[in-house]
Order: structure tokens, then sequence, then C-alpha cells
């Protein structure tokens, strides 16, 4: 007796025999949603030790790659090592990543994005930490306190609202000392390099009316932050390891900018860096050591969700990001 | 007569002062919020040509790496590659993201994700498909055509409601014909490998009433979007082409499982995988095109976004993700 092989299960059966068909017999198909209906979410929570971390996504600058984006490398090397990183038609891209760290008792800021301001002038380009904060259920009335890493525009634009008032109206704003120093004084200006010159006005605009504290390096700033001096991007620059537990992460904030260009060529000065040769130390120090340690790195231009640990790869690094874990 | 600095800024000089002491006065510091307030949100968009893609993140598992995860390599060998790339204490995590492209005239989704029984089952871990849609603004009821990959069950768990109706109820649900006829079949149970032969009766109970037609490989199965037949994880395993104007991508689906281990390790088989030799053909000849033409490349296990290029790397192949912009 032949045997007659039991189809499993019924509709597909059915549905078999009538593959060329339309399944929906009269049921017209509806109209897609209208182009640009989507869009992103940049909210990436995640864990360490205790503290609940949230990486808020600011928003990307897509440009052609300027002349002297590496003051000490030509352009056609730039466009290069962009388009080994698969960036298209000669252009950069530039990725922007404050974010929020739930301490148990403290809700803490590490920078503030662009800000409204910036939202607007771009038109929604960056900026885009409010909205992402509103996504995240983050209420920036309930900070309470934001750590200013240094004092480019990216960084500190969000420390007002778009009417000029503060937009983290219950925090302490800590800002480093060096720093504070440094972009207060006007004489600076003079000894500043090109692009850290024209950040004079905004600082001005910025920090005018903001009520700070500063501090100094190597001090817990917030409950399990340390600060770490990390010059040369800017004189008072510094970047900061989260602990909780037996749990850490460095938060390297602009030791490099984007790893495509600055982690695989770490001896490159970008055009944002005010001495390009102390940036460079840094670089080298802080890699040697997060490389050694296999340290969980954070930073500001990195890939979003802009979380990984690095590797030395030849006379450079390499980025390895963390896989996106939802439950993490 | 000594120059005296003019400070740029007024509050930050009266904050230089006061450095040491609460820039707060008397206004209490805010409790912060509740542990585990904060939620990721994956939505992410982008463009491929005119047509506008999200990925969604449908969740992770975490897990104790499985004696049997990679067939013909040891349980040390696939914790060391895991290790590689950094997932922590022996653990593998393995992460979802089916897709939605709108073409312009068609709201079309490739796979469906675990499902709401699996979100359940799983506490939240798996199954956010359905949430990061409603995050995304996308009604699945606007879906005009979902398209299946192959029949597993993190592919086609989100066919139906928790309550088994149908969740794209006007939609044409599109199933590859060799795929259907082998997991219809009960008589290819017995022919399966064991993760397989597990997994015949959840098809049953995931496809049973879902009204389906069939496709075939080299077809275009929506507009722009067209079937490559890759099989050896299942017998009728399909990715896509999807393109539009000079701009294309390649949807993968689970050619290769997370790229850690299998896209490093091409010559590995997963456990998932039914055919591990074919798999392993088809793995190779999809990648040596990728990389050589330097496709973008999505992959449904991919690191979230799960977009990027593909190189190859000594024996095997690296993938390069792409960076999040949001205004890409």
């Amino acid at each position: 007796m032949q045997m007659t092989r039991r189809k499993l299960f019924a509709t597909a059966a059915a549905a078999g025999a009538a593959s060329a068909l339309s399944p929906l017999g009269a049921t017209p198909l509806l109209a897609a949603a209208p182009a640009e209906a989507f869009k992103s979410t940049g909210v990436y929570r995640y864990k360490v030790g205790d503290f609940e971390i949230v990486q808020l996504m600011d928003g990307a600058r897509t440009m052609p790659m300027p002349d002297n984006f590496v003051v000490n490398a030509s352009k056609d090397q730039a466009i290069k090592a962009a388009e080994a990183a698969y960036m298209p038609d000669g252009k950069v891209t530039i990725p922007f990543s404050p974010m929020i760290i739930n301490t148990g008792s403290k809700l803490v800021a590490i920078d503030t994005g662009n800000g409204l301001g910036a939202f607007a002038a771009s038109k929604g380009a960056v900026g885009q930490a409010r909205q992402n904060m509103e996504a995240a259920g983050i209420d920036p009335k309930k900070i309470d306190i934001v750590l200013i890493s240094h004092f480019h525009g990216d960084h500190i634009g969000g420390l007002k609202n778009a009417d000029g008032s503060p937009a983290f109206p219950n925090a302490e704003i800590k800002v480093p000392a060096t720093e504070l120093a440094f972009w207060s004084d006007e004489a600076n200006a003079s000894k500043a390099n090109g692009f850290n010159k024209a950040q004079f006005p905004n600082v001005k605009k910025m920090m005018d009316g903001i009520k700070v504290s500063t501090y100094e390096p190597d001090k817990e700033v917030a409950p399990g932050i340390t600060s770490i001096a990390t010059p040369g991007h800017t004189p008072g620059h510094n970047s900061f390891v989260v602990a909780s537990g037996a749990k850490k992460i460095l938060v390297q904030v602009d030791v490099t900018n984007i790893p495509s260009l600055f982690l695989r060529h770490p001896d490159w000065h970008a055009l944002f860096d005010n001495d390009g040769a102390v940036a460079q130390a840094t670089r080298h120090k802080i890699y040697d050591m997060a490389s050694a340690e296999k340290m969980t790195v954070v930073g500001y231009h990195f890939p979003y969700p802009c979380v990984g640990h690095v590797e030395k790869d030849g006379a450079g690094y390499r980025l390895i990001p963390v896989a996106w874990d939802p439950n993490g």
C-alpha cells in the first residue's frame, strides 16, 4: 500500500494550490503610508552593575569631507579612510550621543547634545536628544547633575532651551575648572586654533547665565563617576569612568572623534583638536589602557549606540561595537 | 598699563568662585527615577533609493553557550569566538530584526519576529517587534505584503496575534514554495536534524489557518524586491535583494546567524542549520559576492541595526556595521 503523506496544516496546502492567485480575493490592498512617514528613535538602555544608562541619539551631521578635516593628512587620505568604513560619495558622517545615568540615587547627564537651537538651524539633523529623552521617559527637570566634558557646542548646546532658559533647571551643572578658565578668558581666543577660536562666541552664548560649579580630574564628580583629565581636544577636556559594583565603563567623550578615521589612525589630528600633539598622546595613553584592560568604552561620536571595545590593530586601533541587547 | 582680562561670560565667573559650594542653594536635589525606568526603543529608519526601510528590534535571547551550538566545533571554540566579540561570562546573545519596507506603493514586511506568544513566554525578551512597530507609527493592518524567508519560529511567530488571529489581516502572506512543501509534509520531520525536527509542531501551530501564496527564487516578489534561493539553513530558505533606483541591499536573513561566530568562521555549522554543508556553501557564495561587490547587507541576527558591509578577512569574513544615521 502506498503511503499517503498527511499534510500537517490546513491553509498552507490550500494556498499552495492558489499560489498564482491573489489570496485576498476581493479585498483591495491598502495604499502604503506616505514616504518619510517613519522615524528612527535613538534610545539605547543598558546596565553597568546596578546603574541604568541611556545613550541618547542626538542626530548626525553628514557633509562632504572638509578640506582640512585631518590637519596632518591629505583630504584624499581622509576620504579613503571614510570609504573604508563605507561612508558613501566622499562624505563623512559624525553622530552625537549624550547619555543619562541613573545611579539609583541621582540622575546624571553626561553632556547635553547640540541643543534645540541647533535642532532648528539644522532642520532636525542634530539636537534630537530632547525628543529622545521624551521617548525614553526622562524628564529634564528631574536631572540632578549635568557633567560637562568640555565646552564645544555639540556638548553644551543642550544646556539651554530655545528661549535661553535653563534646560535642566534643577540640576547642578558641573564643568571642568581648566575648561572654564580657558573659555572664559578672551585672551585665549587668539591662542586657539581656527576651529576653537571660532567657538568662543558660541561658548559665551551657551554658558552666559548658566550657574555652574567646577570639578578637577581624578575626583568622584557624581556617585560612582570619576573624572579623568584627557587634554588636547580642548585644554580642559575630561573623560569619565562610570563604576558600579564590579563593572565599569570608560566614557572617552572626544578622545577620538569618529573611530573610522581617528581610532584607525590615532596619529591623525582632527581639526576640532585644539592641540593635536597633546590629543594624540592622550589617545594612545587611553587606548593602550582600554585595549589592555578590555574596557567597555563609550564614545560621543562612535557609531550609535556608541558602546564597544577597542583592540590594537597594526599602528592603530579597531572598535568592536557591542551587540545591541534591549534586555542587557 | 597692565591689561585686565575681561571675562567673557557672567555666571561662569561667579560659579568659578563658588565651585566648592552647592550651586543650588536651598533647592533640594530631586530623587532619581526608580531603577528599570528606562526602555530601549529599537526603530532604525534608513533609505535605499526611494524606499524607506525600518529595521525593527524584536529583542534578543542571551543564554549560556549551548553544548552543540556549533555542530562541527567544540563548545570551547564557540565560547572563545563569543569572547572575541566581548560577549561576557561564556554566554551568547542572539538578536532578531524583521523589517518593514515602504516602496511608495506597498508596505512590505520581511519576516515577523518571534511574536506575541514568545513575548509572553520570554517575559518580553523577544517578540518586541509589535511594540516597536507602534513606536515607529506602523499599523499592522496597513501592511500589504508579508514576505516569509523560511519557517523557523523567530521568523513566522509574528504572523498571529496572541489569540491566534492573523496579525496582518490585510496582507498577502508570501512563502517560499519549497519551504511550504518541506514543512507541510510530516514525512520530512524524520529527515530533519534535531533542531528542525523539533520545529515541526511550532510550524503547524503558526501556519495553520494562515492564508498564504507561494513564491519561487529569482522572482520579483514585491515591487523592487527579488527572491534568491539560499538553501541549507532550511531547504526553502530565501534571501532578498531590495532595489530602488541605483541603490540596492542584500537581505541575507539567516545565511549566517551571528557574525561573531559564523561570519568569522563561515565553515562552522550552526545547530539551526538543517543541512550544514549546503548552508556553508551558500554562505561562501553569498559572501564572496557581497564582499566583492561591496554590497550593503542586512542580517536578521546581526548586531542591531543589523546593516553593514562584509569584508574577507583571512579564512573568514568580517562585518563592518554601518554608522547609525537618523537622517540617512
